[in-house]
């Protein structure tokens, strides 16, 4: 019990990490526990998509492939090229007390081999999150954005994702709510009544 | 295609939306995102846990519950007294075009029920993520933080929750890093090679 | 006396508030108090500028048209579509045990009638302090503040804030302090002397 | 109608202006817009309290006492030691070209001076103001909050404020939203339909 | 020993000191601390460049010249036309006690008169750090940044920093990292092995 | 020059790079560049200290004992138990293109092996800083910090360090500006006059 509380305290330490590549990007922000988040949604979409799929464990691999970080911090692609990191262990010491620490680092190994459709998957999911942040701060009017989006869209794998990607690239991120409703943003909800 | 691009970009809006709750609290704070990423880690556990839930459900549940939230914001027991939200309409009106949109919307409404286990399962996640918080502002020296966990843990509704509240109240939030490391903290990690 | 310290320390929240609607801009953000605060002081101008309007009511409506977010939070156009808040409710909880309370109550129904001269500017205060807000956002870079600003303009009721609206669209938000002062930017003050 | 749109950015740079207390502090933090609405709104309490009070000209002092800051930046008591502000030129200069400048500065004189009934009430209401946010950061748990507070009870001048201030220092600052509401905390307001 | 202490705690409060022109540029932001650290890195680089200056006086110079707004809190340019610093007095109140005091009140002094090699390329080097997060301000968007570039580098004295400046104007802020690495940025260091 | 300015866009990300530590800690926080402004204060003090110690040498080794963060990010000693970090090439790589990177290089690496007065005295710097600052979070309440001083304390070298060290820990971190002034802090410095 003490192991699954430890465990998850430490979990909550990446709500607490900042994901480094913002302080090189200039704006924007989020921690690894958001990143993590939107990355295990879009793992879902991308496996409801593939009949071949085994959706729970493109989710899991999602919301997993980070547990690493709150050991390690987080390294940006200027930072991997100094620094080696022992994701391995950190892995099996923040599982090894879990009931199911096996099956954790089973899937994170099986995530890092990039050699299951599942694996390939949860690795778009995890660039087309960024991918999604890119956009948003290019919209924003980051033009470092604009350069990066050109370097993170190559990362994708499957031809979904590319798709998907390119649908990003065209779209506002802020068409969601804000189109086309010109009578609702003047007067609000309420004169529809 | 644009239909699953613009939902990805509402969701992350969570990213963007502070817990309000914290601000009553007085200190912490995280995001929507970051309160369902952990939940979601927890709910995975408490599934794991109990041979009879559906590990699938418990996550996706978890992942899902406040994806209304990027429509209708956050809102804490004192907002919740005076606000009505329409979360149905909100879930509906973010997933109606998607494909798998009546597939998260059945989830969400099972989370909602709080009838099955599964429901049960994600509930206890979705407060066992709160209660971790207050305990780490607790143990940061916030007051009343205490009062807070008094009623947090009355919200549980499954007894390995409650057990598992039961030793988060008792564990140090720094314990799973911190704790009989000595020489480590003193001497760093080079030393021991 | 106990009352009006609890009130006090309600209105308080309202500095910890954060206007909900810079989430969805994505630059800038301030606290429902700092907007408060200078709808007041455009409140006063606006019936200082109108022979007509009775100063103490406009500004003290536009002091306290917010009060009730304290209990609510703050909702921005997206959320008015899926959340019904019960002002009236959370005006009268949190006025009822004051001395002044009433008084309080009647102000904050007129702000919402929109039917009284006083009622008009303080509606448009509220406006102007947005705007004023978006064209900030908008010389910062921000290009969704410009059609942000199509849509608060057309919000305004009263010719005169249409006008001071026209101005603000034209005037650079840096102006007050940095127009044509080459030699004191170069030099700083003390040249001058 | 330039000046007026020029005077309403420069009394925005406000919202951007942190009151420099907290840096000595330690913990929690407002900008000077912020501090002024709640003064503002003390002292209306103050002046509805008084029959001899004219209540337009306390509250528009306490909005208004704090104008020259935008131009000379926020100074604590440890700053005053070392800097003179010229904050009649500064008050002249961003009210100078407005249609109600004189009555600005006049205003801001007369809460200067102390001297009249309602300049006393408008400092009480600035002082009270703080003395509330100490008492937060009390029960948050900063000693020095303590402190700090026997020397601002001392700057208090009418009896009122001063019986206010005694209700401040036993008064919970959570008490306004948390006392007694058991049932509520756990089971949420729905439970009482 | 108690007044060095007192010293360095004293000399901490930079950390928490804002630099207020951010206030009005309106983006970007840091403390003292952060600008003296790159002004005395910048110092060091100036000095080695000039065989007949004296590298630890100027790095000196950079480090301590804001020393006084510990206890005076920083002072922009609109700030500086209508606040009157006793600098002095400041730095002769924070070293008085210190065995070191002399020297360092001697080295301020000499910072401010401007009259030494030494001091002119510690002035260079405090404008210089500005410029360069000026020009990090421009790339990510701010339009006011370029005209502030335009005033500040006309406050430089010696050729070295004005042709520094040029370079830094011609020069992307990412270029030192981003620069023509197509391959990293699309695969990571790990595929170079 | 080039290659300078690039150098100094570098040297500016430590501004933006946080120290990792206070994610565990769990209040405070500064950044790299925050850090090694003080810590270059303290090693002149250090230096000056001790007659047979080169002070330029320790107050530049403080200065640039964290360059290569610029490139590997801040690790904490939990990130340092699962991270090799390749600091001679991130100095090199930082440092190859300037006229000074030799020098640069040679007093990192003096630093680092901790051999020379010199290199004890920048060491026990970085270490009094740090120090000083989990004295401050100690002061404002934070629990952890007691501990954390407790193995801080014995990474220090040598004796006047340790007794800084005692003295700091005796000190409360508000004294320099806050201790027995009643009449300043009620009246203010005006009074004086």
């Amino acid at each position: 019990m003490r192991d699954i509380v430890n465990f998850l305290f430490e979990v909550g330490i990446l709500k607490k990490t900042p994901r480094s590549g913002y302080q090189f990007l200039g704006s924007g922000g989020e921690s690894v526990a958001e990143h993590s988040f939107r990355a295990a949604v879009i793992a879902y979409l991308l496996a409801k998509n593939n009949p071949k799929a085994d959706t729970q464990k493109v989710v899991l691999m999602s919301l997993f492939h980070d547990f690493h970080e709150a050991r390690t911090g987080d390294h940006n692609y200027v930072n991997k090229r100094y620094v080696t990191v022992n994701e391995d262990k950190a892995v099996i010491d923040l599982t090894k007390k879990l009931p199911v620490g096996q099956e954790i680092v089973t899937l994170i190994d099986e995530f890092n081999s990039r050699e299951t459709l599942e694996a390939r998957l949860a690795q778009d999911a995890d660039q087309l999150d960024f991918i999604l942040e890119l956009k948003r701060q290019q919209d924003l009017g980051n033009k470092s954005a604009t350069e990066w989006l050109r370097y993170s869209v190559k990362r994708l794998i499957t031809d979904f994702a590319k798709k998907l990607s390119d649908e990003i690239i065209k779209t506002d991120s802020s068409d969601w709510w804000f189109k086309k409703k010109e009578e609702l943003w003047v007067n609000g909800p309420n004169k529809h009544k």
